[in-house]
């Protein structure tokens, strides 16, 4: 017998109703059925992404909705500011760079986020930029950026602000409207608690102006059909017609709980997430603005990070991830987003426990699910 | 109670092994558990395309493997003939304009297929085209393409033959390798007996010359990149985890089930559903050339042909569809396509019957489902 955990920041585990859901049969898309389900899809997406701006369901990966943000918004020859600071900043880089915009690039350390002062005179030296963008929670270091601080430093600026909040939407707090945020990116597997399939994607009114003049070339990811077919309850392309209605059930879990309930849920399992690393002698990659989404620890020195990731997944059953890009074998990231229970994360620690015990890294067993304990009972 | 089935061309009804495999636990897409699927997948989908070529899965609706051939063959000022013969033809034609490829557009009356000849003298004047993009089965109208002498003509010329087989692959008889068909491009929901959100994409290494030369922009839908994944057994963006893995599924039951039979399976289901079309008094739209996963009938005069499909489906749970683009409102489309049996066309037939009867057209009761059963006896 080999019991399965997941643990890692995309895909998250999937809820028995969700299961459920996926597993009934398929209905057709241009049904008052399936219109019914995309209107409370509509009206609860809104509320998960605190915002009264339409939130488009596209069905593709996060990435296909990274693409729509930039090629809906701008056009060859623009100028596009990206704050990157792992790897999925430097996705919009590359596509930027695809669709001939001109990026500049704040590059940021790994493992640190950006000071919005730094934004700020940026900005102030290149005011042909139309667009800024970033990432919530930047999933291969852990590290949550202050989108609140960035929105008052954009929304001053004739340039529109656009989040990547693939990771950590529904899990930790992005207050779209409020915060002047733009344009809000997200894809399914995350904080939704669903499989990967669909990406989501709100524009502003601000944003909306830019739609109108991009001459970016497009089909699939034309916002203007999007927004067409959303006006009527449907969308341009026969959608992942199960996922969504998966997604519905989602939202309504999500809603009952209440979103403020599960940002501290998630506050509560990263900190005793984090507490458990440092008992357990760990160094945090992200000291500053550790995600709630996911934890980011550095591998100690003489262990094999990827063999440790492997004996988890292989021999234990958990499956946590490790690192990606310039950190790939260097990391350890624990993801305590979307489904995700206290005892979830106790299980990985001890986990995470018995195999570093075991490849010889000198530490006291069960100092790391103590330390997890401790908060959690607070 | 109110049972419900679906006999639409798209999506279409799903196994209740395929409901299982997406009920199952999700797992993560980096692992060797995954992976082994992905492989059984590649391996299993070159068979259902005839192929030895590539066959690479995208995370999307259909329409996004058409933009995917677009983008990946072309670039900005090429000439590119589209065989436009209803509403998914006349697709090919924004998708190229959209990217600011010069399409050539040879209108076909909605339901007739292209004279092959004609196709030849057309290229024959335009030597400058670099793609011929064309449909298997077109939807809107229940006609098929004769893909083998497009095929014969096509491969004579420096032109690449790009077949939209969304609807159609896996139901009917399509081969890519013997026909000297460039690209296929198809989609989970209809011969594949799945839930929509993936499509798929086969390139033939005259094709491939074209994606190597090509400067349309792309990111999400690159085929360099997904080859590059492609060949580690890795998809360059998290793919719809659930659905390939269902896919896996699906690939064995049609292998299991052998793709000669199904397609004799899809054309006895057609004969009887035409036979019985034609004996209810109903025109078949597509005389020549009618598909084998799809019948298109004339709605008859004086009946109110939107109204016959809702009561179908809101009075007694048997969904059809209606007329597509011109044919809003003047045609019925009953499909016979993946997992449907010779008892799901006879119940849709009667209740076909049932609905105009009531609606005052003149025939005689059970004469349909008669001619079906003549036609499925044999």
């Amino acid at each position: 017998m080999k019991k399965t955990y997941l643990l890692t920041p995309g895909p998250t585990p999937l809820p028995p109703e969700i299961c459920e859901a996926l597993s009934r049969p398929i209905i057709h898309h241009r049904t008052p059925q399936f219109q019914a389900v995309l209107k409370e899809v509509a009206e609860n997406l809104k509320g998960a992404f605190q915002t009264k701006n339409d939130v488009f369901v596209l069905t593709s990966s996060g990435t296909g909705a990274m693409e729509a943000s930039v090629v809906n918004l701008l056009s060859w020859g623009d100028k596009a500011l990206v704050i990157q600071a792992g790897k999925f900043g430097e996705r919009w880089t590359e596509l930027c760079q695809a669709y001939g915009i001109k990026p500049i690039v704040i590059d940021v350390e790994w493992g640190k986020s950006l000071d919005p002062q730094v934004l700020k005179e940026t900005l102030s030296k290149e005011p042909a930029v139309k667009a800024v963008f970033t990432t919530l929670c930047e999933t291969s270091t852990g590290v949550t950026s202050d989108i609140k601080a960035f929105g008052q430093v954009v929304r001053e600026t004739e340039a529109v602000l656009v989040v990547d909040a693939i990771s950590g939407l529904g899990a930790i707090d992005l207050q779209m409207d409020a915060w002047g945020v733009d344009v809000v990116v997200s894809g399914s597997q995350k904080g939704f608690m669903l499989p990967p399939g669909l990406a989501f994607l709100a524009v502003s009114k601000k944003a909306w102006k830019l739609v109108e003049e991009s001459k970016c070339p497009k089909y699939y990811f034309d916002l203007k059909k999007a927004k067409k077919a959303y006006d009527k309850t449907d969308t341009p392309f026969t959608p992942a017609i199960g996922i969504v209605i998966a997604l519905n059930e989602a939202l309504r879990i999500m809603k009952a709980e209440g979103f403020e309930n599960i940002f501290a849920r998630h506050k509560k399992l990263a900190d005793a997430t984090r507490a458990a690393m440092v008992a357990m002698g760990l160094e945090l990659f992200s000291s500053d603005a550790a995600s709630d989404a996911v934890t980011a620890v550095r591998v100690p020195a003489g262990i094999d990070g990827e063999k440790l990731v492997k004996t988890m997944r292989d021999e234990y059953g958990v499956t946590i991830a490790g690192g990606q890009g310039e950190m790939k074998g260097k990391l350890l990231r624990i993801a305590h987003m979307g489904y995700i229970s206290e005892f979830d994360i106790i299980l990985g620690i001890a986990c995470l426990e018995k195999v570093l015990k075991k490849m010889g890294y000198a530490f006291e067993l069960g100092a790391g699910v103590k330390a997890a304990q401790e908060v959690l009972i607070k």
